[in-house]
């Protein structure tokens, strides 16, 4: 049997399941006769031990898990919700079941916002099992430990409990609740675990279960057959020999070079990436500089990260884009707060354009990082939808010393007016995820639509070839650097419709890599066309796989 | 000097200024020494006189007026808003001081919410006006009446102002706040008013200023020259004589037929669109049977309301939308709530698809409904994205016994796939409303991304374009139905990009058969060829004046 969910990664595993231990019982809601200044005080000593907990958790994992286990450990201390407990313990409630009702009053109001906010409630859940748990004198919930290598099936993972994975032992994790942006799967593509995220049907799963986790296939076999387990060690040992092959650049079969870069969220990163092969940078998000922050960054600490960045890669291609803030990660000192939809407000290059200020000190201290370093950088704009804001943006970076000065191509606008765009700027960059959105009115973090929210549709392709012919007429360089580009038959696709560079999370690398080196330009624009021309993204998906296989079943018949 | 605003309509209007007076002081915040439980009475008493006046205009008024002004009344005698009232009594306030207080919070949260329930903001203040005036027995704010026709300048006009507007007296009207979304707009373009609203330098505008109203070029002339005043009479006389012309069906210069039909609302309007010569229904909106309901509206009620729609116009086509709920409008018993972009989630034909039996009644109802009449019904379904989601709707509505099912084309996907995608449906209508703001990214009823939201851009035309080409390729029609069409230059562009019909509201229909009459097919197909050429939508409309000028030019100058 097959249970449907979204793999992360393209990695697959065969294993046990090991169930991770369900929740705790809700605290019963019954009138207590304790002293409410007593039960107070016992609250908040075990709030405090958590917090200490998950703090101490943080140090021991380093990285991002430390950064999302220090926001645990906050919510844990947060002034408001010890007010709620207290007020409710005067109530007359005991103190458990006066922190799970603050508690569960607190997720009530992320759920409530969606998105990002909403997916941030299962930690605050995993925070409250602890506090309960703490205050019952039970064992908090964690990932089990059964002495040999299993496959974890769980209900949603807190970040507590994936940053404490043992590698060694966990050969994969299957989750019935969460999307592909719950932290499991943000912490999954981190740490390069199988996982297979939002399998509903997973909690008809067992201990002892023999499953495969096939995150490329986007499922789970349950049962599976002899063959089907062979199949599965075979390409298990296929994409490790895949990873340990010597690092080459990227390049079609007939070596014409297709750059393969790395996605970036923060300096941090770089050194993995170079491991990994990345031949540059191809999105550097800026983000990270501004989120915490009440106001921007100063021009000197901006320098300071991107000379560090710059430094990485010298002789290398660094494409960096300037804030993106808006949609989903609204800045205070930046975005409006009462948009009714803010993935098409003021976003972008449209908020820097509102305060130009901040664009000004960010390319000040981009050209001054340029200067100092051996790094070629290529700056870009978000959110470009037409000529005049492409101008502006070009116009701008010339003033202040960047050399590069491109555009992102996220909205079908810029795509459709990639010929005008591109006698502008310097180089475009396609975010698949965003043109998809727009592209298919879909929102990218909305599970209702979610079927829509596919980078294969025919009209998401004929936008990337619009921008494709537009860049090769010109002689000018179009990259990629949504997810789509770590997708290794869409990336084929993708530079049969155009694409000069791909640029993807860095363990995509050897994957895409291995691909390319399969097929001709020619095969590569037949894969394209192949795809250009079916009803729907499934069919396109096929329609490439079809074209594919034919190219290389040909190939290898060839005398 | 010019003032910029947004034109509602395309009338002109050319006269003298008077104010609107200013709004009342704000009440001073000092203790009362008064009982409150009498000062309750008093406020109550105040209120319901309101309430009271209000409904009573509302009566005189009818028509869209009397809901607004009904609900206003609502509003003065919303239970929750008077018990505020008296709970800031009992904290000592003044009467009127409560009064304002209670209505500012109010009015505060509709601001947050922005959209159209922010626009209710200036209705309510209004109603706090005028409820603060009786309470300190001074006159209620209202339309001044000079004795001589007159310009009324003024900073929102309250839905109680407009319907009592003397049509006689009142030459145009200019708002320094306010949207095209704005009640004052909304009733302008019911009344036929020429006005210019959201125009904020109209603050520095005095009582006696001549003024020109130029609501097709979206902007006030002020001190105009003896000339502007000329040109402006004479296109007040040629604007006469074109709706006075007889009503003739909407053709080329070559006697090609473009069918020009209208956008209604309800089956109320369906007189009034005959009269200006309405060829029959290129939209019907269907949303009014649902909006203010809590569960749907039985098949036998929405058979009654079809009929009544079909029987006025005999012979003709009638294209219904069936419900499109969702994004501005939600409806309970069918959309989430919690949607972060509810412009990108679960509205149109998705919603649908999930709550089928709403479909299957709207259906049910209006095969019936067409079986009863004589009238050519087509339907279709808004926000197809799909081919999937196309045969989805067209089989059902084959199974229901309607004959013609299209698709409305509103997000870049269905354009981009629209040969695709009339390979299953038998006809199109273009919502370039919609279209624009997806095409954009840009919100359609968000301020600070107006300037991006104007379907003249090269690429919502490219767009256009490729659903009228793969139309003519199979010979099914390709009706356009967003505001678009109401443009008189730009319905011959969209006609030259393939358009097969027009659809607006009606008082647009006698400048659009004008403009039309003017052009070959030719003619059309080179001006929309230049525009689709420019680079961005004001060089579009540009290039268009342009190429239409050189072809009536050469034609005058022609043996």
């Amino acid at each position: 049997m097959e249970i449907k969910g979204t793999g992360i990664g393209l990695g697959v595993a065969v294993g046990s399941v090991v169930r991770m231990a369900d929740r705790l019982p809700e605290p019963v809601d019954r009138a207590s006769h304790l002293d409410p200044e007593r039960e107070a005080e016992r609250a908040k000593a075990s709030l405090s031990v958590v917090a200490e907990e998950l703090n101490r958790r943080g140090r021991q994992a380093g990285g991002a898990a430390q950064d999302v286990l220090e926001a645990q450990a906050m919510m844990a201390e947060d002034p408001t919700l010890i007010d709620d407990v207290v007020k409710r313990l005067a109530d007359g409630k005991t103190a458990e079941r006066a922190v799970f009702e603050a508690f569960a009053a607190f997720r009530d109001m992320l759920l409530g916002m969606g998105g990002y906010m909403g997916e941030r409630a299962a930690d605050l859940d995993d925070v409250s099992q602890r506090v309960v748990a703490h205050l019952l004198k039970l064992p908090a919930p964690g990932v089990p430990n059964p002495g040999h290598p299993f496959v974890l099936v769980a209900r949603d993972l807190a970040p507590a409990d994936t940053a404490m994975l043992d590698l060694t032992q966990v050969l994969g994790l299957v989750t019935s609740d969460g999307g592909p942006t719950s932290h499991t799967a943000i912490l999954a593509r981190e740490k390069s675990i199988v996982a297979v995220v939002g399998a509903a049907d997973a909690a008809s799963l067992a201990d002892g279960d023999m499953v495969i986790v096939d995150a490329a296939n986007d499922l789970v076999v349950t049962d599976p057959t002899p063959e089907q387990v062979a199949d599965a060690t075979e390409r298990i040992a296929e994409r490790a020999a895949r990873e340990a092959a010597p690092v080459t650049p990227g390049a079609l079969a007939d070596g014409t070079p297709v750059p393969l870069l790395a996605n970036l969220g923060s300096a941090d990163g770089a050194a993995e990436a170079v491991k990994l092969g990345a031949e540059g940078v191809g999105l550097f998000r800026t983000e990270f500089l501004f989120l915490d922050a009440n106001t921007a960054p100063s021009v000197r600490e901006q320098q300071e990260q991107y000379t560090r960045l710059l430094s990485a890669f010298p002789g290398s291609k660094v494409v960096v884009r300037v804030l993106d803030a808006g949609a989903d990660k609204p800045l205070a000192f930046l975005n409006a707060n009462e948009e009714e939809n803010p993935a098409l407000g003021l976003r972008g290059i449209r908020a820097l354009r509102h305060s130009e200020v901040i664009l000004r000190e960010q390319l000040t201290a981009l050209a001054a990082a340029d200067a100092a370093t051996d790094a070629d950088l290529w700056v870009m704009a978000p959110m470009i939808a037409t000529v005049d804001e492409t101008r502006y943006f070009t116009t701008l970076c010339a003033e202040l010393g960047i050399r590069y000065a491109g555009v992102m191509v996220e909205t079908p606008s810029a795509a459709l007016i990639a010929d005008r765009i591109l006698d502008v700027a310097a180089f475009a960059s396609i975010g698949t995820n965003d043109l998809t959105q727009y592209t298919m009115a879909a929102d990218r973090l909305l599970g209702t639509v979610a079927n829509l929210q596919d980078p294969w549709h025919p009209a998401v392709l004929r936008l990337v070839g619009e921008v494709g012919a537009a860049g090769a007429e010109r002689g000018k360089p179009v990259g990629i650097c949504g997810e789509a580009a770590a997708d290794p038959l869409l990336a084929v696709v993708l530079v049969g419709l155009g694409a000069t560079s791909l640029s993807m999370s860095p363990s995509a690398l050897a994957d895409v890599r291995a691909s390319l080196a399969r097929y001709t330009p020619d095969d590569a624009k037949a894969i394209a066309r192949a795809a250009l021309a079916a009803e729907g993204a499934a069919e396109a998906k096929l329609a490439a796989k079809d074209a594919a296989s034919e190219i290389t079943t040909a190939r290898a018949t060839a005398p």
